[in-house]
């Protein structure tokens, strides 16, 4: 059932002992927004704590380093924070799939899977829609909470770059700043920070760079002997796919991502104009317009020819 | 001669046949901000036109190619946007020097050179201060003009990621989202293309870093052949010293600059703790506390150990 803002608002008023879920692969708009809600419910002396099937990354450990979580209550009520579908809450959480009260989410493909949802697919992240809804409660957003809500909001609007950003989403950021948002040092820590060992992967990524159509194609590669090479876990590429796209005049930016056994994940990503997901489509893939993915078997040689061929294609049915 | 916005609306709406001047190398604030103005007086039937001693790039073409500029009508009133000091006009436009009437600007380290200054220092970007300039004037600010303002805003606070981002900052940003600036694609164009040569050099930057003192100072070169090697021209170098800035745990970025005859220019970076200006003031340089930059002769090795050292020292003096 779909709710409003102010029935969610006294729904979480009306009940105690609260378990937040965040999605796997938490990111700071899931994170950003359970912690906000678990701070303000304390605040107004409930019982509550944040649970995540996967560990939360300690770089955002300046806001949920400063909630003492409770752990030793009875659970009463169960909501999710920028969960879109049940299946999201991973192995670990995977009993709550059909628990879940109260669902507060941003996105437009949320399958209502809870006994109550409250959505705003024009929010730019959930967090945008936690703020307002401490509002609701008349909830004093102190720090550490604008902390927590303006993480969600900068993470998930690529720091108000993307197109889902909305008047609105810097109507909120600037109460936050108000609030107390140390804004300056969290974008340092979210947009300015790599490790090492990232810096030179993506060297080696640049460096692999080949180009087709004059330049309007671009193929770059992620090889299990780069990422050994770097030092760089495999589940720490995330965002690579955007590097090849940066270049001027590129309008198809393939990353092929070496798995074992001449098998391949592809990334395409295109410019307005060009189809990713038509790309990906033929070869058993899909996804986006601007965005989108498949799996090819082969050599390297073989699935950069086949990948190149069809971007070509495209290339030239848009043209 | 200090003056508020009000009283610079009423010189504005009581002249006619206006020079706006923007500072030499050309930035999305000065240019943003000039043209912004420019399309205002145009609106309300004044003659305006925008001089720059340098060429204005082409990627700013979305707001610059919509103003039919005037050129051929008797020039009565000067106007500077975003120019600190009458040195930064540039060579092209010295004879301007001491011709201003009329100085908006942002900088807290305004010269005063001009006849009458309209200054905030609180503003992210010169375009904060026109735009509540064109609303004292009662201009229209529409869709080129919004685009022309957001520019100058989203270029000057690092897409509202820098410390000078203020709440005033995020509401003026709503404000122009709703007079129609195609933010989504400005940010795109602003910081996420790069040209293939640039691509190359950063490469070339990363693979060229030395880490000392367990990683807490790192070194990047910028060397003639690296600049040949990629094709990169040395003006188009903006911004590289923020690379090495980027990596996990480093307190000390420096990066040398190779110039003709073992002659280096060299830029520190810093985390909040260490201090920059103080590295640099000790080698005849000088700046800010994050951000400082000296110029040392001698060869790359002597030169690398000289601020090396110097850097050590001053972590030293933190710790």
């Amino acid at each position: 059932m779909k709710i409003n803002l102010n029935e969610a608002a006294e729904i979480l008023k009306n009940n105690d002992g609260f378990t937040i879920l965040t999605h796997r692969s938490p990111d700071g708009d899931t994170i950003g927004s359970a912690y906000a809600l678990c701070m303000a419910l304390k605040q107004i002396g409930k019982k509550a704590r944040v649970l995540c099937s996967d560990p939360i990354p300690a770089k955002y450990g300046y806001f949920t380093d400063k909630v003492s979580v409770d752990n030793d209550f009875e659970e009463h009520f169960v909501v999710s924070t920028d969960v879109a579908d049940a299946k999201l809450f991973g192995k670990g959480l995977a009993e709550y799939a059909n628990k879940v009260q109260l669902c507060l989410d941003h996105h437009e493909t949320n399958t209502d899977f809870a006994e109550k949802t409250c959505v705003d697919p024009h929010a730019c992240a959930a967090a945008e829609l936690i703020e307002r809804l401490l509002k609701c409660m008349d909830i004093f957003i102190d720090r550490d909470i604008a902390n927590a809500l303006y993480t969600g909001i900068c993470t998930d609007s690529g720091c108000f770059r993307y197109s889902n950003t909305t008047a609105e989403t810097h109507r909120i950021a600037a109460e936050l700043i108000e609030y107390g948002a140390d804004y300056a040092n969290i974008n340092r820590l979210m947009f300015e920070t790599k490790s090492c060992s990232r810096m030179d992967l993506e060297r080696r990524v640049i460096e692999s760079m080949q180009f087709y159509a004059d330049g309007k194609i671009v193929v770059a590669f992620v090889t299990e002997e780069m990422l050994a090479q770097s030092g760089v876990d495999r589940n720490d590429t995330d965002g690579l796919a955007s590097l090849p796209k940066l270049i001027e005049g590129v309008k198809v930016a393939i990353t092929i991502n070496e798995r074992v056994g001449e098998k391949f994940k592809i990334s395409v990503r295109t410019s307005d104009d060009v189809s990713a997901s038509s790309i990906c489509e033929r070869m058993g893939g899909g996804g986006h317009r601007a965005a989108a993915g498949c799996a090819l078997n082969g050599t390297l040689k073989e699935v950069t020819e086949r990948i190149v061929a069809e971007s070509l294609r495209e290339l030239e049915r848009t043209v």
